[in-house]
C-alpha cells in the first residue's frame, strides 16, 4: 500500500481563518479511487515550519502531496523551501512563465514583477505534458552548448519564443515535472524529497481540484502499480440512517469475489451518500464487477434512493417536472423560504418554478393562497395540507403544487424538540399527503422537513408511494 | 511565544468524511486570545501513526491540544496510545466513571461496558476541577491504606459515593489532571509527553467548543505567562472589501502605543468580519485600551457595520422590527426563497414575518401581490420594485415590505455573468430604493442581493441612507 502524505500550508488555513476544506477534497478524492492518506500537516507561511514538515514527510511516505504556498506574495514559500528540502538550486521555468505573460495579456493586463516568482521551480523538479496532452518545454545544458528543447505544438513553441525580453536562463534537466494549471497562474510542480515524491498545489480550491484529478491521481495510481481502471458509483437517499443502510447492504461486496468492490458512506444529514469503488484491469472489467452490485443496491434502497452519481434531488424534481411540461408552486411556513431556495435559482428553474408563499402563521397561509373562509385554529392535519396545497395549485395554476405546513413544538431549542410535519402534493386530479414527526431541535426539524418535502414531490413524480416510513421519524 | 500544536485524530477526519472544523475552531479560538498554532497534524484510528505524532509534537512544543479518539469504541486509541507514549500505565478514573454512570442514569439507560474504557487514562494525568470550580476528586494509595480524596460539593461527593459496585480500583497520583466535560461522556485530560503538555479533547464539536473556552484556553494563558485580561472585538459589515477595510482602518492599533492592539480580518462574502484583539493586565485595563479604537473603527467603517460581536444582520433587523411592533413581508426572484429563510424561522420570528412570496416571472410577481393590471414587459427599474413593495405591505398589512427584484444576465455561468438588483422597501407612507449592478457569477449575484436586501432593510430601520456604493458594484 502506497503511503501518501498531505501538507498544507498557509497562515490562513493555520490559524482557521479559512476552514480546510481542500484536505477533505484530496482525501476524498483518492479515497474514491483506492488510495488513502495516512497522515496529514499544517504549517504556516514560516520557512523553518515548512521544511521541517518536507523533510519529515520525506522521512515516512512514498508520495506527499502539497497544498498552498504558490502564489506570487513573498509569504508564498513552496518553491523555495522544496528547493531548499531537495537541496538543489531554484531555475526560472521559462514555459510557464510565458504561460503566464500569455494569462496576463489575455486579460488584458501586464504581469506584475511579482508573479515571475511563480516560475522559479527547484531544478530536479520533472517537467509533465500538460492537460491537451503535449510535452512542455525545457532547457538544459550539454556540455559547452545551451540547447532549448521546445514542444511540437505550435501555438506553444510561439509562445515560448514570444516571450518578452527572451528570458530564457531556465536550466532543467529532463526530469523536471511541471502540473499543469489551465486556469490560474500558481504552476504546481512534483519533485522527489527524501524517499517521497512531492507533488506542490496551489491553495485556490477550483484550481486544486482540476490538477488533483487530471494529472495527480492518475501520477499516483501509476506509481502504486494499482490496475488502473476505478470506477465511483454513488448512491444519494433520504430517509434511512448510515448503519440502517450499512445492515441492508450487507454482503454487496461480496457479490464480486475477488474483494475489488468496496463500500462505503458519507452522511450529511438528511442525505446520506452510499459509494461503490470499483477496481478492474480496464474499463470493461469494471463495468461487470459494478454491474451485478449496482442492480443490487438499488434492489436494496428501492425507493429511497433519490439520485445517482452527480444528480441531486433538487435537478431530480425540476427535470421531472420539465419533462411533463409541469410547473410549480411551493407553500411553508417553518421551513421558511429553503424549499424553494434549492430550486427556484437553478438553470432552467424560471420555466418551471412558478410560485412560492411563505408564513409561519395558518392564517396568514390561508389569506396567501385565498381560503380566506378556513379557520386558522385546531390542530394541524394532513387535511389542512391538502387544502392548501389544492388551493395553491389553483390560484397559480401550476400542474404541482407542494404545501409542506410545520407544527413545531413550543419552548427553547433542545435536543429533543420536535415537529409535526404535513405535507401535501395536489394536482388538477388528485392529491397525495403524508404526516411525520421528527424529533431533535430545530435545525434538524427544519433542514428534515425540507429534504422530506423535496423527496415526496420526487416520490410522486416517479409514480412512487409518497408515504414510507424514515429513520429519522418518531412515532 | 509559547509553542502550541494540535493533533487531530479519527479516520473520518483523515479521509475526507469530516471536513475539520474542529481544527480551524481551536485555531480561532486561540487566535483571538493571542495565541497562536504553529502545527497542525491529522492522523487516523491507527496505534503506530498516533504515537508517533504524540512524540513529534513533544519535541517541537509547549503545549499540544489533541482533538478525538476519547470514544468508546476499540478504534478511539487517545487515553492508550498517550500513556504509551507519556510510558506510564493506564488507570481507571474513578470520578469520572461515577460521572459516566449518572450521565446515562439520567437518561434512564445502563451504561454499556465499553464506556468503561473512557473512564481509563494515563497515571500521570492530572485532575482538574470541574467547570463549575469546585475540586475533583481522586484516589491515592499513602502506604498500606488506599485514601479516597472526594470533592467537597455535595452531589459530586454523593455521585462517587454511590457509584454502582463502588469501582474504586483508580489510583491517580496528585497529578493527574481531568478535563470536565459537562455534556457528554467522553472524558477530556491533560498530560505532559516529551516537553509539551498535551490536552486530549473529543471530536464531538460542541463538546470540544465548551471544553476549549472553559478550560483549555486559560490554562494556556496561564501557561504562556501572558497578561491574562484579553477582550476580542468583531464588527460586521457589507460591501466593503477585506483591502479596502484594511486601508480605512490603517493606524487604527497605534491608537494604542504599546502594541497591545491587534487588527484582523475575517472574509466570508458577502460580510467581513473586523476582529481587534486586546491584551491588558485587567479587565478595566483592556476596556481602557478598547475604548478609544473601538470608537475609531465604528466612525470610519459607519453606516457599514451591519452588527457587532455576535449579534447577525438577520436578528439586528428583526429585533429593529420587533421593537417598533412591526412586521414585514417579502418579495423575492432570484434569491428563491432564501431571504426569508435567513429570518423566518428564528425564535420570535413568528412575531413579525408576515409572509414572503418568490416567483421568478415578473408577471407571476405581480399576480401574487395584486398587481394585476401592471405590464410585466421592458426594464426593470426601481419604480417596479417600489410599486412591488408598496402591493405587497398593502396586501398583508404588513408594516414594512422588502422587495428583491434581480434581472439576471443571459446565458450560461461564467466568471462576469451579472445581475441588476432592484430593491425597495415600503411603509404606509413612503418608500426607499436602490439599483446596483453586480458582477461575479450566478451564486456570487445571488448570495449578494440576499445581503443587500437584508442589509438596506437594516439600514432604514436604523435611519441611515439605503443607498451608498459598495465595492462589489460596478458601474
Amino acid at each position: 500500500m502506497m503511503r501518501i502524505e498531505i501538507i498544507c500550508t498557509g497562515d490562513e488555513v493555520l490559524t482557521g481563518k479559512i476552514v480546510n476544506t481542500n484536505f477533505s477534497y484530496i482525501s476524498q478524492k483518492l479515497e474514491d479511487v483506492g488510495l488513502s492518506v495516512r497522515w496529514e500537516t499544517t504549517v504556516g507561511d514560516d520557512r523553518e515550519s515548512l521544511l521541517r514538515a518536507l523533510r519529515l514527510a520525506g522521512e515516512r511516505a512514498d508520495a506527499v502531496i502539497v497544498n498552498g504556498g504558490l502564489g506570487p506574495t513573498v509569504d508564498d514559500l513552496s518553491q523555495e523551501v522544496a528547493a531548499q528540502a531537495a537541496r538543489v538550486e531554484l531555475v526560472l521555468n521559462d514555459e510557464w512563465l510565458a504561460r503566464m505573460e500569455e494569462f496576463f495579456r489575455r486579460r488584458s493586463r501586464v504581469m506584475p514583477p511579482n508573479n515571475r516568482k511563480q516560475a522559479m521551480l527547484p531544478a530536479t523538479a520533472e517537467v509533465i505534458d500538460n492537460p491537451i496532452g503535449t510535452a512542455c518545454g525545457f532547457a538544459l545544458d550539454i556540455g559547452q552548448a545551451r540547447f532549448f528543447f521546445t514542444p511540437g505544438v505550435p501555438r506553444e513553441l510561439h509562445r515560448m519564443l514570444e516571450a518578452p525580453n527572451n528570458r530564457k536562463q531556465a536550466m532543467l534537466p529532463a526530469t523536471a515535472e511541471v502540473i499543469d494549471n489551465p486556469i490560474g497562474t500558481a504552476c504546481g510542480f512534483a519533485l522527489d524529497i527524501g524517499q517521497a515524491r512531492f507533488f506542490f498545489t496551489p491553495g485556490v480550491p477550483r484550481e486544486l481540484h482540476r490538477m488533483l484529478e487530471e494529472q495527480i491521481i492518475p501520477r499516483l495510481l501509476a506509481k502504486s502499480g494499482m490496475q488502473t481502471a476505478i470506477v465511483l458509483k454513488r448512491f444519494h437517499s433520504y430517509g434511512l440512517g448510515e448503519s440502517h443502510v450499512d445492515a441492508l447492504l450487507r454482503g454487496v461486496e461480496e457479490l464480486v469475489p475477488d474483494g475489488s468492490v468496496k463500500l462505503g458512506f458519507r452522511a450529511h444529514y438528511p442525505q446520506l451518500e452510499t459509494k461503490l469503488t470499483v477496481r478492474g484491469t480496464d474499463t470493461e472489467d469494471t463495468r461487470r464487477k459494478l454491474a451485478p452490485v449496482e442492480r443490487e443496491v438499488r434492489k436494496r434502497l428501492g425507493n429511497f434512493i433519490l439520485s445517482e452519481d452527480d444528480a441531486t434531488l433538487e435537478g431530480v424534481v425540476l427535470a421531472g417536472l420539465a419533462s411533463r411540461q409541469g410547473s410549480l408552486s411551493i407553500v411553508e411556513t417553518f421551513t421558511s423560504g429553503a424549499i424553494a431556495a434549492r430550486l427556484a435559482h437553478l438553470p432552467g428553474a424560471d420555466k418551471v418554478f412558478c410560485r412560492a408563499v411563505v408564513a409561519r402563521a395558518l392564517g396568514e397561509v390561508y389569506a396567501a393562497v385565498g381560503l380566506e373562509g378556513a379557520s386558522a385554529t385546531g390542530e394541524l392535519t394532513r387535511e389542512t395540507a391538502e387544502a392548501v396545497a389544492r388551493a395553491a395549485r389553483r390560484q397559480t395554476h401550476a400542474t404541482h403544487a407542494l404545501a409542506v405546513l410545520i407544527d413545531l413544538d413550543d419552548g427553547a431549542d433542545r435536543i429533543d424538540l420536535g415537529g409535526t410535519i404535513c405535507l401535501a402534493i395536489a394536482t388538477e386530479h388528485e392529491v397525495a399527503s403524508r404526516r411525520s414527526r421528527i424529533l431533535g431541535g430545530r435545525e434538524w426539524v427544519r433542514l428534515g422537513a425540507v429534504e422530506m418535502g423535496l423527496d415526496c414531490l420526487r416520490r410522486y413524480l416517479q409514480n412512487l408511494p409518497v408515504y414510507e416510513r424514515i429513520d429519522f421519524e418518531k412515532a
